[in-house]
């Protein structure tokens, strides 16, 4: 193998691949990132026991050569050092050189490194998916998808399928749900020109989500998904990320999200955030985290009390239908319910001071989040 | 004690006096920062074993009324929470109401938080010190002072003195010094006006140096440095920076210093690091960070190997004087030396293969840093 490309090309592949390069693991093959350079270009995967991250750096793009393959070949290079190493290369080009026993040549200006590859033949393979189960979303809506329900997946590993985000395509709808059994998020994106094809039961794990956010671009292009048994690849045109699924039966969360509410807040999103990040100044040492609301007319009082600390009180604006209502509930989950909706209003609906309550942006009903109560004296 | 006050300048004086604030400690009145509310304003003194700091608002500034005193008096106030709270705090002012059971209520906008205080009696006073050795610099000097030296301390406990930056007054001349014994940093700033006031053996923990140079902004305004016994002040109109001293004998490091080199090697800074920064990335995870550099008539070779890693060199233009050389030595300490210093070029002096050499920028003397080689096969 033998390439030359330009250098801001492969700083920025290098970074994305690096994401999915192991940091430990006891498979030394798997701390590199396997370079094949063929007659289309350069590409690079990255591989972790969850999650699989490949870039394509075409021959030319937009009229400009990028890369130049002088000979065919592939290698495992070094994951650390290489991301590290390429960002402080001094040329605009680096050559890149590898011999028949993987030693690698990668020379850019005056600087030469010398670094110890391994045989390519060594790295796992990837999973062939049959492309049965394919649709295809904006990149941005994926963001979204994933910014607003991620934080709600469980952080214990002993919880299974709940560490994952559940998700369900059905009548030209996607719907992502995570729960932790305390709080839940769900989202639906339309999803025309799906035609006849439903998901049910994919559950992608939590750290996978938040990775796969930061893989693509938050622009308006498509990405293209496939599901699999026990894989999901999203793509576009240079990129593919693959994740594993986790096994398991996902609960029917349809059943604990009541339908109406006897109790309706609307409220400025961002008054009410900051209001219970203050209170949450005096709860966060307890072990629930708690705060309570009391509802009136025109105002939720939010209160905190902590025999160690003290103890805070305020009131904010609001519009409130139905029954005067007071409830207690975890401030951590309040807020980072609070922080996912970029609406300027919000509505929450409640049912009873012991039953779950639904938040939502005012102006679209696309996006829900529950909570769960707390008992208090 | 009540007094009414602006937040803005409540936040930047908490956030100052914080730093200051012990975390953990088993005396808990010192987790809190000291308030007295007095006729000139409110005083703000944080403390830990090392350092102490008070900052002062005064009642009126540039014809702004800032603190209003409606009664005099004192508390300490829960250090963390208080932080984090005045920043969240939703009015431009705030109110702020201790009663006699030192209970505090601090409200804001519709926001009203009781906290629990402690008696001010039990806080630890402040160290008198006497007016007597007293100096002056800019406060920006004294940043830059700190910035050049302050790395080379040693970070083991168990060095004493070592661990400290060694401070010294002679013939209108501060000169500070640090060194771990494997590399040294000094530096040199005039102090006129000092008369025949003499410092020596003042040691600063290398702790409070970093402290102290985040506490006063980076202008051309002076502060004032008083050296007493076992503490030293740092202070200029509203901020007062107290440090503990460290106890023993500081080494006579000038014997150490060569004052002539055999060759000399002059080049451009920024090129010289960033050669150092990439050798850096093969020899980082061996037991001495170890680099060499060769130096030939116009060029220094850099280069460094690693059984594991493999190798890199490349060669950096240079004005070389004197004979031809080839040194070992610690990367870390020359990328931290290279780092420290503003000037464009520097110039490096050696005297043989096994002997200390010295970095400084290229036009002017009053830095300095010496690095001891290393012996390779």
């Amino acid at each position: 193998m033998k390439i030359r490309i330009a250098k801001s090309v492969l700083v920025e592949a290098v970074a994305q691949v690096s994401k999915a390069v192991s940091q430990k693991t006891t498979i030394p093959v798997l701390t590199g990132m396997k370079a094949i350079a063929d007659q289309e270009g350069l590409l690079l995967t990255g591989s972790n026991s969850d999650i699989t991250i490949q870039v394509r750096i075409p021959h030319v793009k937009e009229d400009q050569e990028q890369v130049f393959v002088e000979q065919t070949g592939s290698v495992v290079i070094p994951g650390k050092i290489f991301g590290e190493m390429v960002r402080k290369l001094p040329g605009e080009y680096v050559e890149w050189e590898v011999n028949e026993r993987y030693q690698i040549t990668i020379q850019s200006g005056s600087t030469e490194f010398q670094l110890h590859g391994f045989n390519p033949d060594e790295y796992p393979r990837l999973p062939r998916l049959s492309a049965d189960q394919v649709f295809s979303i904006p990149a941005d809506e994926l963001r979204s998808l994933i910014r607003q329900t991620g934080f709600s997946v469980a952080t214990n590993e002993a919880r299974g399928v709940l560490t994952g985000v559940l998700w369900q395509l059905e009548n030209g709808v996607l719907t992502c749900v995570a729960t932790d059994s305390h709080r839940l998020s769900r989202r639906l994106i339309p999803t025309p020109n799906t035609g006849q094809l439903s998901l049910d039961n994919v559950i992608l794990p939590g750290k996978s989500m938040s990775e796969l956010a930061k893989t693509f671009a938050d622009d308006e292009d498509s990405v293209e998904i496939v599901v699999a048994d026990h894989q999901l690849l999203v793509k576009n045109e240079h990129i593919e990320f693959y994740s594993r699924l986790l096994d398991g039966t996902y609960p029917d969360t349809n059943r604990v999200i009541p339908q109406c509410g006897d109790t309706e807040l609307i409220t400025s999103t961002r008054e009410l955030l900051q209001s219970v990040e203050r209170a949450s100044l005096i709860s966060r040492d307890g072990r629930d985290n708690v705060i309570k609301w009391t509802m009136s007319d025109d105002t939720v009082e939010v209160t905190s009390v902590s025999q160690d600390v003290g103890s805070v009180t305020e009131e904010v604006k609001a519009r409130v239908k139905g029954n005067a209502l007071g409830i207690s509930f975890n401030a951590r989950y309040m807020i980072e319910a609070l922080r996912s909706i970029e609406s300027d209003e919000i509505r929450i609906q409640f049912t009873g001071t012991m039953t779950p309550f639904i938040i939502q942006p005012a102006d679209r009903d696309d996006t829900l989040h529950l909570i769960v109560p707390i008992r208090t004296r």
